[in-house]
């Protein structure tokens, strides 16, 4: 009855699975009240004493992750079944001090705030910057490998395959920056039953900063149980994610295409029917992502419309959007790491490919202008459908597409030089 | 590691969460494995035994869906793997027809389909017929119990209990038929590798067609691996009972306000920190399914742009929407079965809000009109900010919101009428 | 100040446009005042003359748009100034009986549904039936006309173009199909203040169902002010159509790249640096349309969640999702519609193409099964990766991609029988 | 035929529908080839005095805008037709300047971009910074007013006036904060025919950071034509600045609610029929616009998905979204300036409310603990079935609901400290 992955080869068997399962979830529920255990005994609240039995006890308590699901209906959160379990396992004398002044949604924001770190930092993050490192190692490469530069699926002006991975690279960087200054602004969560933390007396602010600390996440000014920015900009910055790896992936399937076969598809992309293919499985997966990570971002944003101290259904309806997220954009950027660390480009397909003349329709143009004036493109085209581009573009001594590069080169080193190694690797 | 419902409290436990588990896609899958069997048997291009041999097998094949989950990275989906274990558990001679020219997409396709079936059928449809009887007998009960018509979040006119219920009626049973209809045309998919079966020579068609018979399915006139109506559509009619639900439900969170109170909460709505809390529990969970809904249902359109025979992405990014809209909506409408047979409306809560005189402004602005013209208007709003509008209601013997229903109770008769019984049971 | 259409290529000069300016809503809304007055004189409420006055003030009054737009604002939509300016322009007597009983959300739901129905006869059905003869045409001239099949960007087996071109032709006519059914189905709304008509006495349903019939539009059971099936379900149909046509677009540009050439750009579709170019502009705008129009459509799935019996905010957001996807989905399908007549494919480009021989590596895996049994897979890979397929396939006599087209012309022969011309030409 | 508004309440009159309107975007593009000009001479490729020229008459320039929308149709964009007015409206010598080496992505690009930073400075940011203004003054005028907390739709525990607020305030800190980045980073576009510069030469870089300079926008390292970062961020910016808006103004539609009168409805909320009503209907609005952002915002996370170096319809997809987005975001920011601004609270009602005791079941709980122990929630929960809270609470001293706020006051503080005047005033 339950998902092993078998739908999600994106990201089935990667570290943001591991990390975003209903028992990791589970376990950060557990850390967030620990967490608070402590930051109550820091505050002067509850006794040291206790914050070590809860702090104790949370780390080797044994869930039955299926009990919990089902019990957490009647509530609409499995916060309430879960402190119960807790509150029994420890000492009486502790057992007042579980969960203490707080409210299910400080504990389910705060772990699913947690679980996001998780996956910011062992997935995405890293995975983005296998990426990068790769995208820098082949755009260094090839910042002068000529290549057909294409706009509206027509040959254009030639490029370099250098220059298009430095924008794959750039988009990556984009993506990294914006998932960390996310990782390093998400917040814990306490509010208590209505956001003034009153059960808690006049400590409350204290409390809440010290949980904040213990849970190595940041505090904000007041709760935001419905002022939800902290979870539309994740699910903002991993859409983002998902789109940048999911640009390159794009550009690789179309590469990988058997008429262009400039870049090679996956070893293992097998097809039971046909067994010579060499499908670009990978690839085809991370554009999945980005196919499906605008619509879950979409119902985070909408989440910010949340009325009142608590909402009747528009918390509710985040979880899954944002785990699903954090999966999507995690198997991602994991698997672009993988991607492009083994990605064979073909140089000499993309050379043959280089030798079309129309790629230097523009340039003869600009030669032309000198002699013709306005009516050099007249002549181009003219000359482009009687065939006579290559003897023209000889004749001026421009053939070789090497020669038309332009700046592509500079951008390249322009895109290494603002995303120096340090940055790429963390 | 893996997901047991945590998060999801609106679809946990419900039959549409059964019947779309992993275990059950494998088992989908293997049925339209072995539906395709009997298909080439039925045609006579396979042997009768070797269809016999290959449905049993089927029937009773022990799947470890994790390794399947993980073996189906390389090929970027489940049925390949699934395929080999499938012709190692067959004797030699009946493996050469397991999958016979066929492709991954048909059978996954295909078995995502069934799976959409059980799910309409069992949850979807079921639900939706268990919460239309509820709301038939609720607005036939309260046909004319007066309540306060509430619009822009301001009394309006008196409205009645029943004719807000027919509403609700009325957008279940268009979900009901729309859902409905797209159950019945829910196709099979067999193309083979690239939509034309030439592995099957000249039988693909006759193969195509017993094969949809054997599953049950419609045969749609060619493949649609790339041609995604069934999808999109479904996706839609999803939506639309997600939407409907919430309808319902978003009404009964808003009645059930402290200050309204014109419906009870949910007897298990509990809150830890607040023991007398009644919360609309299961009226939230129903809100978050139709606000995630329409995300999921446009990465089904979108699916609608695949390239070629078989697409790059474009297909993958389709299975996880589709499940979850399937829990999603199922979730939705089982729930609100529940919702609408158990609501406890207050009918006294409704007729003590029902006397706002300001509920009568608009008839007495009516009334007014026979001796003051087009001053009526200025007149009652000059009345209502005095607060003389009770005097002048009694004055013209109209104080009473009951007098006041317009065709409220008609249109609740005319909603019964167009939903019959029978139809609100299937 | 106003938009013209600049940033609108894909609708600029359209049916669609023309149909959906604000001056058009304003006429639709006069339509339904007009409407609205003849429908109580019908029902026998209002005296004809003041009918017949009201009706032909609303077919002749000039409206300044622009100030009914800023005037729109205080009371949230343009309903109420019109209504001001309408009775001001009619004698004293008839006054009286202009928008008599109803609420703004009346007029401009109605309004809507006028212009949606006024779009879909004359915009989307009429595109999809003109791209619909075109793909018929096409199909049936190119039945059997060879060419690569392409899966995951790779060469798989052989297919014919005019299957590809009758699976856009099945997409275009599911469109067609469901558009037209949702036509059908396009309800006029009338429910006064909260929807009880009780400003029409016991009159209410006579006047609701006269109204929708002076409007050519369907009666609903009762008011739909908060029930939005009609508007999602409107949406979702529109998204479908905008799909259909992205798909075929998504696949002309794909044959329209450089190194395919299997059918040609637009001869319009010109570049200023690049003269010789000719860009598939027309289908990439169609593209364009069916990546916008996914979420378009979520926001009016969205529309669902509307609370009590009108709501704040709900459907206010629906006005411009519900534009836009007319012009959007509108435009598509002419634009679609001459694509597809005007479309030119290059049938020795594909000819050329498809003596790939890795396209019957699938062909030569059967018949080497034979020979081979399991063993034939491993040896068509180490034949197709040695260079060898050629040789093997000339000796079994196998080498023609015309000898494997499988069930290809069939599929065609089968969507041609399933939308029959008459269909095809409403 | 043209749009004037009149769909658009929410927007229509605003600063921001000025700055978007298809004028301003002709304005924009007209800046931008001027701007091309000037950095073509800085560089010293063009003569000063061509700059001068075509600088002068792009600010002249008198461009039909409609006539330009049509002529758009044929290459896909208004640009290519724009570039042969202006070229004729210049000299011969200074015409070979003008668009010189750039593309009409280049130019549609950094046009939108310039009306994008226009609409954050004087209409998202301003709004907003109005808005966030008048938020602290509420929150610090009511930063102790106690109100009724609710959850779940329900009394929870008592709150006040001035923390709910700050609590929007936060949300649109948070959203100025945001766009603020967004906008010192939204780029200037120059890549010329495929992202090269090759028209350029060896000028490529300079003159592109030369454009930048000369439109007041950032430089990228390299051209973004397929790597939408800029779009997708300031698409999830505005979306965000909605979303903050739309939580004050649902809290706004559900305090003006009949039943519960804590704040006041617009002055001007009128309604035809039901005279004495004050609807919330800039609230509405606003509300309507959070609703709209996240499908909108959804289409340009999508246009991450790009091909090659210029797409077939993902950058065409962007345009409408786009400038849907400046509209709907500056539109609502602009109106929640308004809002807050004018907002009257009922201080006398949220007092009459405040004193439910069901609002201190949780202190009582917290003061029968030490007394009952675990059995204090029970006893709580007996006693409000019972009706006997009341004085139970008065027994314990402890029933005024101002005695029980907890850090509500310290949390309007704190984020009155975090969001300082001259913050919120740019």
């Amino acid at each position: 009855m339950f998902d092993q992955g078998l739908l999600a080869p994106g990201w089935a068997g990667s570290v943001a699975e591991e990390l975003t399962g209903d028992a990791a979830v589970v376990r950060a529920m557990l850390d967030a009240e620990a967490a608070l255990s402590r930051a109550l005994a820091a505050v002067g609240l509850a006794p040291e004493a206790a914050a070590r039995e809860v702090t104790e006890v949370c780390a080797e308590l044994t869930v039955d992750v299926r009990a919990l699901a089902l019990a957490a209906r009647s509530g609409g959160n499995p916060v309430i079944p879960l402190v119960k379990q807790l509150r029994a396992a420890v000492s009486e004398g502790s057992a007042e001090w579980v969960h203490r002044g707080t409210t299910s949604q400080d504990v389910l924001d705060t772990a699913l705030m947690l679980v996001s770190a998780r996956v910011l930092d062992s997935s995405v993050l890293a995975g983005l910057s296998v990426a990068s490192t790769a995208a820098a190692r082949l755009a260094r490469e090839h910042r002068s490998t000529p290549m057909a530069g294409r706009t509206l699926s027509q040959h254009a002006v030639p490029t370099t395959f250098g220059v298009k991975v430095a924008g794959w690279l750039s988009g990556l960087a984009d993506a990294g920056r914006r998932c960390g200054q996310v990782r390093r602004e998400l917040p814990a969560q306490l509010g208590g039953a209505a956001g003034t933390l009153a059960a808690l007396g006049t400590d409350g602010v204290a409390v809440a900063d010290a949980f904040a600390a213990e849970c190595g996440l940041a505090a904000r000014p007041s709760p935001w149980h419905t002022v939800r920015t902290p979870v539309a900009e994740l699910g903002a910055a991993l859409a983002l994610s998902a789109g940048a790896c999911g640009k390159a992936a794009l550009d690789v399937t179309v590469l990988a295409q058997t008429e262009l076969g400039e870049v090679l598809g996956d070893a293992g992309g097998e097809s039971s029917a046909m067994p010579q293919k060499r499908n670009p499985v990978t690839a085809a997966l991370i554009v999945a992502a980005a196919r499906q990570a605008p619509g879950e971002a979409s119902a985070l944003h909408l989440g910010l419309l949340a009325e009142n101290e608590r909402p009747s259904g528009a918390w509710h309806a985040e979880w899954q959007p944002w785990r699903t997220l954090l999966r999507v954009a995690g198997g991602a950027a994991e698997a672009t790491g993988r991607l492009l660390t083994d990605l064979q480009p073909d140089v000499e397909a993309m050379a043959a490919t280089a030798v079309d003349p129309s790629l230097l329709a523009e340039r003869l143009s600009g030669v032309l202008r000198a002699e013709l004036g306005t009516g050099a493109a007249a002549a181009v085209r003219e000359a482009a459908f009687a065939g006579r581009l290559p003897e023209l573009l000889a004749e001026h001594g421009i053939a070789d597409p090497a020669g038309y590069l332009g700046s592509a080169p500079a951008f390249v080193d322009r895109v290494l030089a603002t995303t120096p190694p340090n940055e790429r690797l963390s």
